[in-house]
């Protein structure tokens, strides 16, 4: 399989620039040979905003950036895109505008056939997953389905949090949540994607990188830490 | 209009017991006249565990409990009841179930229509308003639709947060949440229901009671904040 894949977790790290503690991976990524990168900015509301920022950074590493939604025929520009990212913001916005264009299984095609490389943060990660059960955003719009781009066989959460014991907050944890998920049958492993991590997937190879652990969910099991560096291979083979 | 409703943002308050802090409030609302409550326990995993801790502080204040997953009927059982209370949990779940039971329509009839008092706390009162769409939970399941019983013209954010300025996490905070929400076209209100304060309604009149302040966010208006007590009404009249 030709896929490549680089899931960041958060598109701005606390202190840093936009996509700043991730470019040196960006730039890995997409390497030398892609010179255009198609932006999808649907997860905002202010596209043409959202398209500014991104240009400006990719830019500045070396890529010309064009906004699909400036694309007349957007499942046309997928079909031409050299590399695809897709932004965060709110995933329930993105996934069903991204069924409303019909991009769903162009983009799938695009990636796992063709090799197109593919880069999400944070809501553009959750939807190259097998679905958006596991994002942390408000469902402000109703998506056909929460079926996703299925990039990979699991499910990540972005932005992991681990519970504060100092806080007097009583809504449900991040691992309580994740947790209620997993008592429904049948459901994917999830991985927690702390600010600051990303998964890269280059064929049936997973490899964690950045600055902090990430932490798997899988049914029925303990979850489980994860070092950066870490082989994560064996999540790409679950469901086989 | 009969209605008669006490939506709660949170069912256990920071270093007290499950529904202690609105115990008071639960017998005014309740009184002498209702004997019997009917609980809906669909938001959690385990019914029969999440039945017997709702029966025993019921039973504290004076109340037997039937619980619907005891039921053979679920609809049977709705028309017979004398008063609702829907627990917290998973929204998503908790909507999913009641469509699957055929209870939305026949709960909102037996409410608005035969002045069956409607207690809910955190996602039992998510579903009380328009839609879910402002709910805080992790979309385990995919429901019919994000549309809800509509016992009030506006939507509710329970456990409202404000935002913490030491947190160096990066996710948006929950008015930006709300503030997506109202950027999509004819969004009602939404009711920012921090942890210890709740909405008595009686007919067209609605009063915030509890210990903390609520946050309300209306489409193309600033966010405007209400002290216990205040008078609520005007929300009751919206959309008409
Ligand atoms: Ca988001
Ligand atoms: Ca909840």
């Amino acid at each position: 399989m030709k896929r490549r894949l680089l899931l960041v977790s958060n598109s701005t790290l606390h202190g840093g620039g936009y996509l700043e503690h991730c470019q040196q991976e960006i730039q890995e990524f997409f390497g030398k040979q892609v010179k255009r990168i198609l932006f999808v900015p649907y997860a905002l509301h202010d596209r043409d905003a959202y398209a500014k920022t991104a240009r400006g950074k990719l830019q500045s590493l070396g890529y010309e950036v064009d906004s699909i939604h400036e694309a007349s025929d957007p499942v046309e520009a997928v079909r031409k895109a050299q590399g695809i990212f897709i932004g965060g913001g709110n995933t329930f916005r993105l996934l069903k505008t991204l069924y409303d264009h019909n991009l769903v299984s162009e983009i799938q095609k695009r990636v796992l056939q063709d090799g197109v490389p593919y880069m999400g943060s944070s809501a553009g990660t959750n939807v190259s997953t097998v679905s958006i059960n596991t994002t942390n955003d408000m469902p402000i719009v109703y998506p056909p389905t929460l079926a996703a781009i299925g990039l990979v066989p699991f499910n990540i959460n972005p932005h992991y949090l681990d519970h504060n014991p100092q806080s007097k907050h009583m809504g449900e944890t991040r691992e309580q949540r994740i947790q209620q998920y997993h008592e429904e049958p049948d459901t994917p492993s999830v991985l927690g994607l702390r600010e600051g991590s990303m998964l890269l997937v280059e064929g049936d190879k997973a490899t964690l990188l950045g600055s902090t652990k990430a932490r798997l969910f899988s049914r029925g099991k303990p979850p489980t830490e994860y070092e950066p560096g870490s082989d994560l291979s064996f999540l790409l083979a679950e469901g086989k």
